[in-house]
């Protein structure tokens, strides 16, 4: 039977135990790279559904751009090209010949689609464009974690352009917010909103803000971004439009992401001893029946679990029936690995009172309940399976933001106990830097909510600016 | 307002016209590379999400394997290679640094994903295993010509391993048949199904399945393909497994796929000189509302217009209602030719007898219609207009399929006319050649319903084995 190693014994050992046993991963032989094995990508394909309806209610329109960049492009934006350069893959030949100009992979598509938007806009009345792509980008990792830091992965980008600030600044928010509620309403994480450090500012970008998601073990995990590009990308690539005064103006970009890695955050905020814990609205089973034969009224156990599966069908469950001949404890801790919501129960000794039991993974619940009343149960169990996830996640996090007024606190406090330490701030890089090298934790981020700032900077006593979180990251 | 020439003036022109005039593509600065728009790019949305139900609903899961194949692994299958070998897009570098290895870009996922199965498969009840996915993929072509055929396309490609040749054979078919039917019932197209000749078998391959579709031009377009690749991938890739009789055997392949190159496909097979001409399943608007305002009355007409907005909202219809203050006639034309099968007009003279007059985009029939009908009566539309399109079609290729016997009767066709010639062949490879460079027109497919064949090969006057379609093609 699939065994994996405890949280508390080893938790990237856990983790890279899980991604593997529970079957949703295994590596290529190309660097860095993965496979995302049916499991998997099943999961993706229904945040993608969820995602993709949640960006076109923004009025975002897909599109499509070349996933090959030409290095010229790149380079237009100088501190676009300083944070990528080093992890940008390279075309250079095609069969034996060399390349007359040489495609970067797409790390991200800002450049190719500036380019494009350069032609397409000429007056406001272009203005607001929007539009997104789901696409595989490259960044060539020197150290990766499958679903957490890839060579290739995938995502949606999200690129839009505005007459003026204010309504770039609004998008940079709406689109945070369509994450945040994304996460919460489909996958119980109620993450922490707020803005990166300069440090740790998308490269080219004004400001970036960021929602940040706490990992069992206490790391902070960056779980998708929004930026302001502010004009920088529109000069660099000379997008100009005509205002209603007839004056040419540049106008103000935004571009926002969520990736793969959100998978990685979904197992780190929810998985357990067990392994998998997954959210109903997004398991690719949302209730496995498992049979239970002993030869003697196997036909009508049998015959009970086509009834059943028929009521969950007509309910548009996501449902699998484990008929495979394994013994009924090792198929519950499998199906438990791969973090199946409910599991239900049936043997001969139900069929009498026309019943059946469901076992939540959650909180292992046990549930008896008449098959009449599947129908009725189940999505309300769902509801509440999602509200107990979301509950654990949200005590977990309070317990883990521990407000302190100074750098040896903050240390102590990153060393023995992890989780975010909230801390006054003077926003001066030498402070963020200094206790990086102190504590290994960065800023996480500077929550959106400010309480009223008072007092001294944790790390260097001048006047504070701003309260924000450290932890240490993945 | 936009132009498009006329497809008798110069079909190639009119093509070229209107992929730009219709917003559906723009030009990459990317060799051969285009830019899917929204409304190419919400087709392509539309016709994955009916495919890939098709493709589930076969037992096949999807998953996504990486983009970079070592060229070490291209190499392994020697007629794969050589298929490929010219139009590899090569990465070889990391920022300024050599890769210790060189990945070529996906032209065709075989060979990393047969390297996978190699470690998933270990006996017989692994299989079938039937994967999808759906990616980018990357062929340097010298000529490219929008959605045909480009450097990067997106498709969708399943492989499949079989214990038999029976199975794997089945599945080829199977497959095949999914794409017709989809072709058949959500593009009103009905394609030819037929194998391909030697000389245009999927390199590697024991013998390839295409359904080719007639273009308005009389050239044929291979609109996908499914393949049996016998034994020769799972030997390069050592797959192998343990049989329920214990021995270990090698299992059988199969490949198919269904490209972006679609649109041009129905672009093709179905635009006018107004332009496109969409089938109503596949339209990003179903219907394009346009009130017609003249000052008097607008408000009510405009009233009027959020209650029919109301009416086919509830019905999931997709609409755009064209506020904008063009003159109608623009209009008009400009939704022509996005090829929007139904237009609905609306003016304050049709508020008395509370209807709205609807144009139909493919024959141009009006209809006038109550509005508390329309809930009704729009579905009804929709089906006619597919079924029109359909019996167009299909009636275009019988006037298109002309049997002769010899290959001078056989040239005059294709020079003259266009279309398929349908002669007897030997299936001799010089054949074909010397029918090629005698008219350019190549077998487009041996038809898989084959008639009794009796009679002498059109070109060599030996023994004929089959009935094949030759034509000019994409």
């Amino acid at each position: 039977m699939a065994k994996i190693c405890s949280q508390s014994e080893n938790f990237s050992r856990w983790y890279l135990d899980l991604v593997k046993e529970a079957d949703l991963i295994d590596y290529a032989p190309v660097k860095g790279c993965m496979i995302f094995k049916p499991y998997a990508y099943k999961i993706w394909e229904l945040i993608k559904e969820d995602l993709d309806q949640r960006i076109k209610n923004l009025g975002v329109d897909n599109a499509y751009f070349p996933m090959l960049i030409p290095e010229s492009f790149i380079i237009k934006e100088k501190e676009h090209l300083e944070g990528f350069a080093p992890e940008l893959l390279t075309a250079t030949r095609v069969g034996q010949k060399k390349l007359e100009e040489d495609y970067v992979l797409r790390p991200t598509s800002e450049t190719i689609i500036y380019d494009a938007y350069s032609r397409w806009i000429e007056s406001y009345r272009d203005l607001p464009l929007k539009m997104n792509q789901w696409a595989n980008v490259f960044r060539w990792e020197l150290k990766t974690k499958p679903f957490l830091r890839t060579s290739e992965f995938l995502w949606q980008e999200g690129h839009t352009v505005h007459k003026d600030n204010e309504d770039a600044a609004k998008m940079v928010e709406d689109a945070l917010n369509m994450y945040y509620e994304f996460q919460k309403e489909i996958l119980a994480i109620d993450p922490i909103s707020g803005k990166k450090s300069p440090a740790e500012t998308f490269p080219g970008a004004d400001y970036t803000y960021t929602l940040e998601v706490l990992a069992k073990d206490k790391k902070t995990i960056q779980s998708c971004t929004s930026h302001n590009l502010g004009q920088s990308f529109a000069e660099a690539f000379n997008i100009s439009f005509t205002d209603e005064d007839e004056k040419i103006k540049t106008p103000y970009l935004t571009s926002w992401g969520m990736t793969t890695r959100i998978i990685g955050t979904l197992i780190m905020a929810h998985g357990d001893d067990k392994g998998l814990c997954l959210p109903p609205k997004i398991a690719p089973y949302q209730v496995v029946i498992i049979p239970i034969l002993n030869k003697k009224d196997d036909e009508k156990v049998l015959e009970k679990t086509k009834e059943i599966e028929q009521i969950l069908k007509e309910q548009n469950i996501r449902y699998k029936t484990d008929l495979s001949d394994k013994r009924p404890g090792f198929k519950f801790a499998e199906w438990e690995l791969k973090g199946v919501p409910v599991r239900l129960e049936l043997g001969a000794r139900d069929l009498e009172n026309n019943s059946c039991v469901l076992c939540l993974r959650k909180n292992s619940e046990k549930i008896n309940i008449k098959i009449t009343d599947l129908k009725e149960e189940i999505p309300k169990i769902f509801v509440k399976i999602h509200q107990l996830m979301l509950d654990d996640y949200q005590n977990f996090l309070k317990e883990n933001i521990i407000e302190v007024e100074t750098k040896e606190e903050a240390e102590k406090i990153i060393k023995e106990k992890g989780g975010f330490v909230k801390v006054n701030w003077c926003l001066e890089k030498e402070c963020e830097e200094s206790f990086k090298s102190l504590s290994t934790a960065k800023c996480a981020c500077i929550p959106l909510k400010q309480e009223k700032v008072k007092g001294k900077c944790f790390n260097c006593g001048k006047e504070a600016k701003v309260k924000a979180l450290f932890a240490k990251s993945y």
